[in-house]
C-alpha cells in the first residue's frame, strides 16, 4: 500500500500526524498484518510507493475497476467477510468477460473506523477468493471515511485474444452461463417485497452476497465466443451493451431462461420478469458464439459443472436487445440497466 | 469504464434499473461525454469490461492507487476542477517517487449527485494534468454515494531500474526537492488557525490545492538516486519509510530545511516545525543520493528550474530521523506520519 497505507489528510492539523494511541495498532500495523501476504507473480509488491509487475512474454495486461458504496452496492452492516469476496468478486467477474487470467490487485479501503476484527473478517473473504484464483494483492490505500471499497484488478491474456463485447456476428448464437435472476430475488426478499421460503432463501442469499466470477469459463471461451460480458447490471441491459458494440440486434426467448426453482415458481409475474430480465448482480458470463461451437459448449458445460444455456441469437438490425414470449412477441419490460443518476 | 460506468446496485429494486428521466443526461452519457478521451499508447481503452495495456518491451508496470474521501482529504465544498487535479496528482506523485513515466490511469468516482456542471469541472482539473504527463485514462466506475475518488494509475520504468525506499546507503545525503511546510501551513490558515497575507497566502492555497507531482524529477533521478520516496505524510515519517526498509538512521538538520517565506516568518514556533516536520501533502521528493552525485544534483536543479536542498545524510544506527538543532541537538517533534486511525 502506498506509504503503508497511509495519506495526507487535508483537513487534519498539522501536528495531529502520527499521534498513537498506546496499546492500540495504527493503521499502519493493521495494514501489515491483514493484508499483506507473499507475492507469487509480482517484482515488487506492498511497501513502496509503487509496485512493480512485468507481464510474461507475449501477454498483455486487462485492467477493471470498481467501487463498492455502502447504501449503494450494499446494506449496512453487511458481513465483513461476504464483502471482502464480493469486493473482489465483482472485478475478476470483468476479467472473467475479457478472458483474462487473474494475476494482480490493488484494493483501497474508506473505513469509519478501524475495527480489527472487522478488517480481518474482510481480509479473510477477500483472501480466500484471491488465492483460489492465485492473484496477488500488490498495492492499496487505507483512509478514514464512509465505508467503500475500490479494487483495480489486473489480468494476462495473450495478446490479440481477449473477449470483448464488440465481436458478436449476425447468426451467432446468445448464450449465457448459471441462472439469471437469483440475486435479484434474493435483494427483494431482503427489502421485504417478496416472501421466500428458508431453504430457497439460503441459496439466493448466497448468488448475492458470495457471486463467483466465472474466471474459468471466461478463459475457457477464448478462441470460442466471439463476444462477451459479465451480467452486472441485468439481462437486457448488458446483452444491449453487445448489441451496441457490435452493432446488431439480439432477440432472446423469455422461455428458455435460466432461473432458480424459487423464481420460477414465482407468483409474481411482474417481480419474476424484472429479477431475470434487469435484475443485477448475477455474476454469469453473457456471450455470443457461431452455431458450430454448440457441441464445443455443451462439452465445456460438462467439463466445468456449470451449466451453459443458448437463449436466443443475433441479427441485423437497430442495436438492441428484444425479448420474446412464446408466440414470438415482444415483451415490454423495464430498464437498460442500472443508472446510478436516474 | 466498466460496463459504461454503471454498476450492480445491490440496494436497488429489480426494475429500478435504467429508469430513464426524459431531457437529463444518463450516467452513461456524462461519462462518454466527460471522461471517455481518445488514447495515445493504450490497446483497448474505455468501453469494454476490461481495458487493456501492453508495456514497451523491457519496460516494467509501476502502479499505486490513493483514494481521496471528502471530509478526511478535502473539505466539504472543495472546488471541483482542483478536486480533479488534486485526485491525479498525487497519484502522479506515487510515480514519480518511483522514478516511472506515467502511462496509465483508472479512475472511480462516487458522487452524492450527477451535476454536470461539477463533473465538466473535475474533469477539466483531471485532463489538464493528464494531458501534461501523456496519460491515457483507460477505465473507470462511477456511482453514487458520499464523494470520494479512487485511481489507480500506472507507469512505466526499465526493468530493474525503479527508485525504491529500500537503496540507501551509510554517508548517502539526504535531499528534497522544493519547499517543505507550505501546504500544512495552507491548511492551518484555512482553517483558522494562524494568520497569513493575502499575497503568501494565495501561493500557499495553490501548494495545497494544485501540488505539482514531480515526475520529471523522479525520472532524472534514475541512476543516481539510491532512494526515494514522496513527502505526502510529513518529512519526519516519509523519510522514517526510508530509514525503515533501507535499515539506517537518518540526521537532518533543522536550518536546512527549505520553506516557503510565510513559514520562516510564522512566530508560532511550534506550527512552524509541525509544518515542516509532519505536515503532509508537500508532494516533494525526499531521495539519498552519494555525495559523489552533488555536482550532477545541482546542474539537474538548475535544469529543471526545481531547487534541490541537501537537508542531512545517513548513518548506521536504529532505522529513524531525527532532527537537528543548529547545536547538533535532537529536536523533540510529534508524529510519525499520519494514522488515519489513531
Amino acid at each position: 500500500m502506498s506509504k503503508d497505507g497511509s495519506r495526507p489528510a487535508a483537513v487534519s492539523t498539522p501536528g495531529s500526524a502520527g499521534s498513537q494511541v498506546p496499546g492500540k495498532p495504527s493503521e499502519f500495523d493493521l495494514i501489515r498484518k491483514y493484508f499483506t501476504r507473499p507475492v507469487r507473480h509480482t517484482v515488487e509488491g506492498i511497501g513502496d510507493d509503487c509496485a512493480l509487475i512485468e507481464a510474461r512474454p507475449g501477454m498483455q495486461v486487462a485492467i477493471s475497476t470498481d467501487m463498492l458504496v455502502e447504501g449503494t452496492h450494499f446494506l449496512t452492516g453487511a458481513d465483513a467477510q461476504l464483502l471482502g469476496h464480493k469486493t473482489l468478486a465483482v472485478n475478476l467477474s470483468d476479467l472473467a468477460a475479457a478472458g483474462a487470467e487473474p494475476r494482480w490487485a490493488t484494493l483501497a479501503v474508506a473505513l469509519p473506523d478501524a475495527s480489527e476484527a472487522w478488517i480481518a473478517a474482510f481480509a479473510r473473504g477477500f483472501f480466500a477468493l484471491a488465492e483460489r484464483h492465485s492473484l496477488d494483492l500488490i498495492g492499496g490505500d487505507t483512509t478514514r471515511g464512509p465505508r467503500s471499497f475500490c479494487v483495480t484488478v489486473m489480468g494476462e491474456v495473450p495478446a490479440g485474444r481477449s473477449l470483448k463485447r464488440s465481436g458478436a456476428i449476425a447468426g451467432d448464437d446468445v448464450w449465457v452461463s448459471g441462472e439469471l435472476g437469483g440475486a435479484a430475488l434474493a435483494l427483494a426478499a431482503r427489502l421485504g417485497r417478496t416472501a421466500i421460503g428458508a431453504d430457497a432463501r439460503a441459496a439466493l442469499d448466497h448468488r448475492l452476497d458470495a457471486p463467483q466470477p466465472r474466471v474459468e469459463l471466461g478463459l475457457a471461451l477464448r478462441g470460442l465466443a466471439s463476444a462477451a460480458i459479465d451480467v452486472s447490471d441485468g439481462l437486457v441491459g448488458d446483452l444491449g451493451h453487445i448489441c451496441e458494440r457490435s452493432m446488431l440486434a439480439a432477440r432472446i426467448e423469455y422461455a428458455l431462461l435460466p432461473q432458480p426453482q424459487a423464481l420460477l415458481a414465482l407468483a409474481d409475474a411482474q417481480l419474476r420478469s424484472d429479477c431475470l430480465l434487469s435484475g443485477g448482480d448475477d455474476y454469469e458470463l453473457l456471450f455470443t458464439a457461431p452455431a458450430t461451437c454448440r457441441d464445443e459448449l455443451g462439452a465445456l458445460s460438462e467439463r466445468l459443472g456449470l451449466a451453459l444455456t443458448r437463449i436466443g441469437s443475433m441479427h441485423a438490425g437497430e442495436p438492441r436487445a428484444t425479448v420474446l414470449d412464446a408466440s414470438g412477441n415482444p415483451i415490454a419490460h423495464r430498464g437498460r440497466g442500472y443508472d446510478h443518476f436516474a
